[in-house]
């Protein structure tokens, strides 16, 4: 077995106790006679899996006892679309746009409003950091506020609550996809928050998704049965075959995660991880560079440029010979990107900033 | 290790060698460093996974070169909409009804068709058998005509070509889950299929599509992007994050199943099964009985009935000790059902046989 250090920004590195566990158990799940790839979503034992998924989730996030969680497909693109038939209502919804998800998702709305009797209104837009508050023109009467809390590409968060908007009686909705579970949250605050599987939670080909039980029931005529939300609400999520050996690995890192001690001790490991990115980075001397907002800048996905994009090549090249993989940024903005997710040891960051330190030393 | 003979209807069995080689490779797949689960679905590594699986489908199948592949999610009954929104057209659709899937692909047409301005009309419903040629009532100017070739719930499969509709020139759909792969097929009969993978290819959370190109780009304005064959086929099914775990899965059990001969060797195998199965069936005097017309009796899914329905649970409870799991049959019909996929052995067979029949001789 050769492991290298994995900074993917999704899919993403995963805990090993979890692959060996998923490994042990892949012909014969805990004396079940077969798998979990090969068992009925209506057996005792998947219903096990699925139970101890939610309980898990439920408790790391101190979910409200009014918050239904769901277990979709499709990943965020799908939720772009499937929340407008869901919540629009045939009302007008406010969308902050700060990278190239939020932007996506504003995209769809607008594109997809009009057909449902509805519109999409842009409240805010920024460039390298979140939207001050002040710059927010929320319509009170919106039926949602959207809002992509961390931007995977751009490596822009939201990090304090003080930047969310004051949204009222209006529900927040978050696209939260790769930094849900790095840390505690008051999801309180939201009406629906929903996250593609494949960064802190497991596999792709899986979403989580948490919703207010008043949001459930607004969906448009038109909408699939498969994508209303309260219909999949009032199944379990499981109106047809769920995606199971998602639903299986994501259960084994959410019981991971609690043995490392929770949210709390997790957010702890990941404060480190990224100070320590940052701080090699702001520490070279211009060799390499952050743009992003001190405020705002994502502890799960840090993109940094190299003073000459010259040397990005041979950058890359000299971190896979020291197995440090997945360093390659974004097209859409180049340079690198070191994604820092829960399942990313200290160690690992330990190995990126030295390899950084003296690259820059070799080629400063 | 204990394992079962399966006969669970879906999520299914899957190939011993295609399980160990996902273990093995759990951790460190082929030397990349991380496992599939951990892989950017834009690297080397996966583009070869999902370029296999598409190369061997091609090749198993003799897809004619005009067919698309597309690797989806949702399932089946994702489908149910999601043809209508792609293949409507404002136009009308002819549906074949027998059985529970076919059933539920043309009430969720039904209930969609006039959203989008279009409408659907029963062409033929059956009970027991496939819907006979001559009882057909096909529009020639229909958008398509759709049935399930194999009902999983029911047991009964077009198992001839001439129990097709004569169709003209209106596409023909199918809904193939529980039989494709099973058999060869001349799929230049078919304008689109679609599969869950979840029985005959891998694992659940991956739906399998044919389309013939011509009837891309037919969407209703309405169609969120992520569901637009088009959209999906211009990006070769990655407008975002792929099921990739499940597509790996799906590619070590094609490969598998080429070295078994590929389908027609399958298909000779599985003829035998269904034999056996029937033959055990039909030769117990009235012990337990198949009520599906001969020419459609299903080599994938076997219901069958014991005469008193009072010894159910104690048949279920005497097969489980014998190592013979979910043959429990599909509550909305009762008795018991064995699927009998392509990785479920021909000893898993002889053993249910022998069962059924030490068990009616001892309460015959």
């Amino acid at each position: 077995m050769n492991r290298a250090f994995n900074f993917s920004a999704g899919p993403a590195a995963l805990p090993l106790p979890v692959l060996e566990a998923a490994a042990a158990g892949m012909t014969d799940w805990q004396g079940a006679g077969c798998g979990v790839l090969e068992m009925s979503h209506r057996g005792a034992a998947f219903s096990r899996i699925i139970a101890e998924a939610e309980a898990d989730l439920r408790a790391l996030t101190d979910l409200p006892a009014q918050y239904k969680i769901l277990f979709l497909q499709g990943g965020a693109t799908l939720q772009f679309s499937q929340l407008v038939m869901n919540l629009l209502d045939g009302g007008s919804a406010d969308y902050l746009v700060t990278g190239t998800w939020s932007k996506k998702a504003y995209t769809e709305a607008a594109r997809l409003a009009p057909q449902l009797g509805g519109t999409v209104r842009l409240a805010g837009e920024a460039v390298g950091g979140v939207v001050p508050r002040e710059a927010m023109q929320l319509d009170p009467q919106a039926r949602y506020i959207h809002l992509c809390s961390n931007e995977t590409i751009h490596g822009i968060e939201v990090l304090d609550e003080a930047q969310l908007p004051e949204c009222g009686d209006v529900p927040l909705v978050a696209d939260m996809s790769s930094h849900i579970l790095s840390r505690p949250m008051d999801f309180s605050r939201y009406g629906l928050v929903y996250a593609g599987a494949q960064k802190n939670i497991g596999p792709a080909g899986l979403t989580i998704l948490f919703i207010r039980e008043d949001l459930l029931g607004r969906a448009a005529a038109i909408t699939p049965p498969l994508l209303d939300y309260a219909t999949q609400a009032a199944h379990d999520s499981m109106l047809n075959t769920p995606p199971t050996f998602a639903i299986h690995i994501a259960a084994l890192v959410l019981r991971w995660l609690r043995e490392q001690g929770g949210l709390p001790a997790i957010a702890a490991q990941n404060a480190k991880k990224a100070a320590l990115l940052y701080d090699t980075i702001d520490a070279s001397g211009g060799f390499y560079r952050n743009t992003v907002a001190a405020a705002c800048r994502s502890r799960m996905n840090v993109p940094f440029f190299l003073h000459d994009a010259g040397l990005d090549a041979e950058f890359l090249a000299g971190a896979a010979e020291r197995g440090l993989q997945q360093l390659k940024g974004h097209k859409s903005v180049g340079g690198m990107r070191a994604s820092l997710y829960n399942a990313v040891p200290l160690e690992a960051v330990r190995a990126l900033c030295d390899y950084m330190q003296d690259f820059a030393r070799r080629k400063g």
